[in-house]
């Protein structure tokens, strides 16, 4: 099959881990005989310095013309002064709202070689398995108003029924092919929007009557999480609300170096992006660790490509190459290999 | 000294841990010759069912006339179903609006005998001692508009710099009686409300100049309170940010049955309560755990009485009582005594 593929590295190590996931993703296309076409564009602090805009128009296009995107990761302290429009995290939002991506997947995942670096106790953590699916176009992001009104501000948490049911829907249904458990997270007995949320996650439930579905408020999910994290499946919830927990979540199991997000609409159009952030104190060394974005690109394959021998070949790849200890500096694994990025990349190719 | 202490003992187990809380205080009392008064009004649930509203204005002329208020739990399924205006929360929202209780301090401290509770691996928590200082009467909870329009639905996150400005000035000095360490969480990469609060931090912060300050993005806190909780000193931060972070870091050691928490405005007036809800389903059966309600009354001598021999005498009895071993069901101690409410506060009393 040929994909056109818009490859967005960003800033900070975004480039060096985009580098190496290319690399593996071209040993696929070799092995499993697929034709995929990058094509390179600017977003972020490096589209500031070249462009004046975080999201020039013409990655705009150059994304509106692709199969799936691709992105590293966006920001840094250059760029933290300037005024909201000029900073690196306009490009991210922006895209996001621009290619209608309103449901962002951050997966969990217990990988039996990094529970030693887990904060948690091992006992917890042995068998976490849990998708986050997080609302990423509207809520408190992108409510208006949003801004100062003398010596007042505003922000609004703002939804239509229409975008709470396709979030929720779009969880019931990866609720279906994992282990039918849906935990919807809220704050139902304060906020009206929470309100809303719950009353239309039980309208819809009966269409989906292999799922168990359990409410949560967002505070006791917070606590939750760290108390039982094996408890959970499939969480969906509110924009703001899933980025708090999917932050947390990642540090659950000890992997937050390896885990991957995917951004998706209704067709099968999307981004991938790793979970860790642009990390600009380690950026050019060629240390950082690329495990992310790689199986970053794995969820591309799943889920924009329908190419899930190949995602699955790319997994394991990586499972593999922790298991026989080789891993960069960031993982705390004992009595491992501490490998340069290329080198790593060399090792899971291999 | 005499003072007037309203007591809302309120649904589930409030009223079990606040009659072993109100021991405890008479024992004090009587000790070093205070003259405390006692009374009792209704709030949440139980308010509803004998008032037909969560907040009735007895309730809150009591309040008023009284020093500080000692708060017990609200809630439990029996309400759940009903109108947002007739739900035992809402109790709780008035109160604190009511009486302009904007601080809400939420310690966490490592106890030693409950490390091994924890779910976070032991030499992260040996040595937790941080402040949670949540803005109580603004932000997400109580913007408006907040409700539904057709299909749309919004809350509003709104502060003026007023109110930021009290807070994050109650926050300093707090952490310049503590270890000088403040940390701000915002979501200034997103939220105009962050912005302001981050610029209003960095305003005020010469006035404090023993104190060091950083700044937290909301989803990184969430990562590095199970990361490394040792590092934080005081957190000031919004109040549904606050909500969640509080809830978060209760299970980091393992004493969440054992948390105070104090609401405070800038006179001596405050209104504590344990940070546990109200449990109901072990509710009237005489097992609860009396000793975050003894701490909360602990925090009521300190900040609203500035009876701190008082205070200290309340907080070590509850440390020695668990040192040697007796606490109720919920509290994870090894070899140690299981005990009923009565017996528990029996024996802190001792
Ligand atoms: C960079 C920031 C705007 C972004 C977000 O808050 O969505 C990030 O934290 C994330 O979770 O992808
Ligand atoms: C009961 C609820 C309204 C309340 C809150 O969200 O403030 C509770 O969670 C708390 O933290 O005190």
């Amino acid at each position: 099959m040929e994909k056109r593929i818009a490859v967005l590295p960003g800033d900070g190590i975004g480039p060096e881990v985009m580098a190496g996931c290319q690399r593996v993703l071209e040993a696929v296309v070799d092995r499993f005989n697929h034709h995929f076409v990058f094509t390179e564009g600017k977003i972020g602090g490096c589209a500031i310095d070249a462009e004046g805009t975080p999201l020039p128009d013409a990655t705009i296009k150059l994304c509106e013309e692709s199969d799936a995107i691709l992105l590293g990761a966006v920001g840094g302290p250059k760029w933290d002064g300037g005024p909201s429009q000029l900073r690196p995290e306009k490009g991210l939002l922006g895209i996001r709202k621009k290619m209608g991506l309103f449901a962002n997947l951050r997966p969990v995942t217990t990988v039996k070689s990094l529970i030693p670096a887990s904060p948690l106790k091992e006992h917890l953590v042995n068998h976490v398995d849990l998708l986050i699916v997080r609302e990423l176009t509207g809520g408190l992001y992108f409510g208006e108003p949003s801004g100062r009104d003398g010596d007042a501000v505003v922000d609004t948490l703002q939804y239509t029924k229409a975008e709470i049911e396709r979030i929720v829907r779009k969880a019931f249904e990866l609720a279906q092919v994992r282990r039918h458990k849906l935990t919807s997270v809220d704050k139902a007995n304060v906020l009206e929007s929470s309100k809303m949320w719950r009353e239309i996650v039980n309208q819809v439930a009966p269409d989906y009557p292999d799922v168990e579905v359990e409410h949560q408020l967002v505070d006791s999910a917070a606590m939750q999480l760290i108390r039982y994290p094996e408890q959970f499946d499939v969480i969906v919830t509110e924009n703001l609300f899933g980025d708090i927990l999917s932050d947390e979540a990642s540090m659950l199991t000890g992997s937050l170096g390896m885990l991957p997000s995917a951004s998706l609409r209704s067709d099968a159009v999307g981004m991938y992006e790793p979970v860790h952030g642009s990390a600009p104190d380690i950026a050019g060394k060629g240390i950082a660790n690329p495990l992310a974005m790689i199986m970053s690109a794995a969820m591309m394959l799943r889920y924009s490509f329908n190419m899930h021998k190949e995602a699955n070949a790319m997994e394991v790849a990586v499972q593999q190459t922790l298991e026989e200890g080789y891993h960069t500096s960031d993982l705390a694994i004992e009595k491992g290999t501490v490998l340069k990025t290329s080198a790593l990349v060399d090792k899971v190719i291999e």
